[in-house]
């Protein structure tokens, strides 16, 4: 069904930090439950139920009643006493915690009670309809082309990576595989030829030669073959270690991994990337591929996708290919705010326009202040990559766990696809026989409902999502800005806080430090001490007036890049030489109320005074130690 | 908290065949949500709701929930109308679907307004808590000793199959980079002693090399060396696609990936497998590891799990040494069913007794139908291999993504960790860092509060999960009986039925056959057109009489093993030799009913109607068509 969609208003699309909607979330939820018991007692209605009156009054009944009673007094009280309170409209500026919406909370508990397994059609054709449309929403938002694209949900970010990598590393290697049983489709080709070829020229030929697609197939790198001429696997220096992991389970190995160095603003610094490309091609290494991520874990920065695609079709006249994946777990949904109601990506200049129409920013200055054409450019980008990972558990505000990945050409499930009978029979028409394509052998059918749910309810684009990535945005400007120059005055000193970068997306990183410090162990020690008080680890988790995260940017995973920062902040660099890293902390600003003018001024009063005083107990009972 | 564990009455436990327990599961559920609503409110009671009643009360929140409202009634209506009647107590024998524990259900609602992420400790103690807890008692049900084992859950037996081939590829690697490394460690040792040296010697070894153990790791396979070196992957010829799958990710390849005969019970046949085994060691190839199947995915079969350990002691005597990997993600809650209620193993003899006391099956005849020493040895041994699968969305009742992985010594974490500083500080004390371990980067919380309540509620012994297990058992054995010997009289014709082999455990596979039918195709295209009016495919979802699942037994797969029950149909081996496959019908007996006399009775009935029925359909429109 497609839906006039309302002016969207995000309150009534969230628990609420109070618990405000409760009564409306009961509603949805208990519709929902008594639908499904409808449908259990009227599936044949001439069977009885098994479970009597005289059953239920026995004493083994109510034993076992009262012992599940039991747990879920336990479950709860653990529940409420180990957990944070990230549903804080402002207090919680930490990890990638927040508020899920309601609508795919309810969703989930709905068709959990139906329980399908999107692996197996057979026993779960509603839910996997669900997910086909999904990924076809999922290509939509990335402005991939319809009928040609191709995606679907899978476990985490991670599996979604590697997922990538898999696809990436079997369609290099496939020209190999094709000179072994179809030499007449690459006559005159060298091995540097072979190994890079575009992914569309090996999909045209897959396309010549259906009968030989096995053997092909059975040649190319899952036979395990080649895993060591396929060449170097490019990521930006604020690489996850999810890359690791997949490098070592793929068996291309953690040395085909490489870093690229990362510039002052946290995005991967092409200048550099095509200069080791052409390093490693002069002698003779291929690329496997190159990472471009939007939204790095921990700065939340863009790269540019636009130049990384840019370089592939200049280094292409020269010969040289590389495949592109997106690592858009964190920020895939974001693009969502780049699409006009019709889905078309919308012109720079048009952008203010649209977002004032549909009340995208409260503030527009706070836009003004975020938008540059180097993201833009860089989302836009995001349609010329092969495959791209996008996490709905992230900015998709959709319980754990739920990844998802996006891929440019169906064509390339070949590479891949395994067949089970049981599962699916090859030629039956149902809408994708997932089992054969992807990671996992099983996977909830309430994940895909919970998604769908919630993309039916907000439209990937400015009617929809959009408007949550605008709130999102805001929040993180009013934080940055709340942040600022913003001083404190402790023990008689003076204690300054200082934003990272200005932030490409929703992620603000800063530090304490006190004026005049010019020793950066000091400061590393001084917001190591204020993340534990702003934490479990020494604050408390319920009790907690502000809450927040940190990391380390130290030497051996981010080389030089925090030096600049560093240096800015007043340290030499032979400091940064000497302590060879500096703490950090975090805010993920995913609150859907605190863009609001008027809550954030609230809570900004609460949080200075909390950070106050988290700094006096710093200054009475730690930086004493030293 | 340690619970007095009441005489556990099934019937309390799920929503019920018809909704029966429909109040007892608001009642909790919404005890749950009131408690978490109240939570949020108790946090910093003093900041005020920003949802305020004006909100509420705007015409764009109204129009939002009034679109949610109608998002839901489609949900509400494809899931009712495009799902499977596994719910009833007697109707549905296909798939592994069936009714779900309403604890578990709960638990993962309640969980999920948390919405903790397990990887990351410090955005969620509470369940990452339940977790390792989770982990430790899946341990204890494999009797794995306590303090040296460890595991976990994971997305689903596929991530935790390719789990254990990671840890079975980078263990086995370890060697050959000790002796690049270390050498005095492994001095004298040829390629061959060090491709053969046990799991144990290896870990000892690393033991005594901490300084060295990254730098070993870093030579070992994760560099992607020596993949060519491990040799095979040994699994039954009952594998599961997801084997093939795992050795092409895992990039050992397809190849190295081998089958064993099974013999006509469906069981690996280790007389071939010791044969094989001395073959590929006589050519000087290793052996990686071998597969031993615990509810093997079409037959419910159970390997000999104890044959394949003692294969293993005798064959080291002779330098051979082989990983072994359980993957019981079908079976592995069964174990259950022998432990006694301190969770040690029961003697063979005193089975019957401890049931008796128990009340695990209602008519001890069927246990004593179902129980043979194979299987009691084979379950028992389950405790010497290296790693197993089990999956909590199968036998554990719980609702799907919930897989899991055990593993015997908790050192072997070591061959493959991996760590993030911004997931968790390396010295930290918390339970366990996930996400250096796994193959997820993330993962709900929500899974493991629904797997933590369902150990609570049902202990993994004969007072708790041993008891659904039975009632499975039982289940199984009664349509098993109910199958065997069954006649039909369609058009004139007699049609029989007959189980492909007595149930290991609760899977019963059958098929029917018109008497006198010596053309395989014919009774092949009878069962193909049985499962079609038995299926969503010509017998609708909601309004079917009878459901059951199907499956092909054909040689590329299964080699000639069904060939025994075919000739016992009467069919010739040229027959066999023609046709080269036999459409089998497939039932789980997942139904937490259906062991109990009277409700089984009441079904067979109207399953033998349903049957006749459908038989007579096709002998009207299908078998004419031949």
């Amino acid at each position: 069904m497609n839906y006039q969609i309302p002016e969207i208003n995000l309150k009534a699309l969230f628990l609420g930090d109070k618990g405000e909607n409760v009564d409306l979330f009961k509603e949805v939820l208990l519709k929902a439950v008594d639908e499904h018991v409808g449908w259990r007692q009227n599936y044949q209605p001439q069977d009885l139920p098994v479970i009597t009156p005289y059953d239920k009054s026995s004493k083994s009944f109510q034993d076992t009643a009262d012992h599940m009673r039991s747990v879920f007094n336990e479950l709860s009280a653990k529940l409420r006493s180990e957990s944070l309170p990230w549903h804080t409209a402002g207090r919680f500026w930490g990890h990638m915690n927040s508020e899920t919406l309601m609508p795919s909370i309810i969703a989930y508990t709905t068709a959990m009670l139906w329980n399908g397994n999107n692996v197996a059609y057979e026993s779960s054709p509603g839910t996997s309809q669900m997910e086909e449309e999904v990924g076809h929403q999922l290509c939509k938002m990335m402005s991939y082309k319809e009928g040609e694209s191709w995606g679907h949900i899978c476990a985490d970010g991670s599996i979604a990576n590697l997922e990538g990598l898999w696809y990436a590393r079997n369609m290099k290697s496939l020209p190999l595989a094709i000179k072994e049983v179809a030499p007449e489709y690459v006559v005159g080709k060298s091995e540097w030829e072979l190994l890079n070829m575009s992914t569309n020229e090996i999909l045209d030929i897959m396309d010549q030669i259906p009968d030989k697609l096995d053997e092909v197939k059975a040649k190319s790198a899952r036979s395990g073959r080649y895993l060591d001429k396929l060449g170097k696997w490019l990521i930006p220096q604020t690489k996850h270690y999810s890359w690791l992991k997949a490098a070592d389970i793929i068996g291309i190995g953690l040395e085909s991994v490489e870093a690229v160095d990362v510039d002052s603003e946290y995005r991967m610094d092409i200048t550099k990337l095509e200069a080791r490309i052409r390093e490693l091609a002069a002698e003779g290494t291929p690329i496997l591929g190159v990472v471009g991520v939007i939204g790095s874990t921990e700065e939340g920065q863009i790269d540019h996708i636009d130049r990384i695609v840019a370089l592939r079709e200049k280094l292409a006249a020269e010969g040289i290919y590389y495949y592109i994946h997106a690592d858009a777990a964190y920020g895939g949904y974001a693009r969502a705010i780049f699409l006009d109601e019709n889905d078309e990506f919308i012109d720079y200049d048009k952008l203010g326009d649209v977002y004032k129409e549909h009340n995208i920013f409260t503030d527009m200055n706070l836009y003004d202040q975020w938008m540059t054409e180097d993201i833009y450019k860089s989302f836009k980008a995001m349609s010329q990559v092969e495959t791209i990972t996008i996490d709905p558990h992230k900015m998709g505000y959709i319980p754990y766990s739920a990844g998802a990945i996006a891929i440019r050409d169906s064509r390339m499930r070949d590479a891949i696809s395994y067949f089970a009978t049981y599962v699916f029979e090859k030629d039956a028409d149902i809408p994708a026989l997932l089992g054969a394509y992807i990671l996992e052998g099983s996977k909830a059918g309430a994940t895909a409902a919970a998604v769908w749910t919630a993309h039916k309810v907000l439209p990937l684009n400015v009617t929809g999502y959009g408007k949550l990535m605008g709130a999102s945005v805001e929040a993180a400007y009013r934080f940055y800005n709340f942040l600022k120059d913003r001083k404190f005055n402790v023990n008689g000193k003076v204690i300054e806080l200082h934003p990272l970068t200005k932030p490409d997306f929703n992620m603000v990183d800063y530090v304490f430090n006190e004026v005049g410090n010019t020793d950066l162990e000091k400061m590393n020690k001084l917001n190591h001490d204020f993340f534990d008080y702003a934490s479990y680890v020494k604050g408390g988790l319920y009790n907690n007036e502000f809450i927040t995260s940190h990391t380390d940017f130290a030497i051996p995973d981010y080389g030089n890049s925090p030096m600049q920062f560093v240096q800015n902040l007043g340290f030499s660099v032979s400091e940064w030489d000497r302590v060879e890293k500096v703490t950090i902390l975090r805010a993920c600003a995913l609150s859907p109320y605190a863009h609001d003018a008027a809550v954030f001024e609230e809570y900004a009063e609460k949080m200075e005074k909390a950070m106050q005083e988290k700094l006096e107990k710093i200054y009475m009972y730690e930086m004493d130690e030293q």
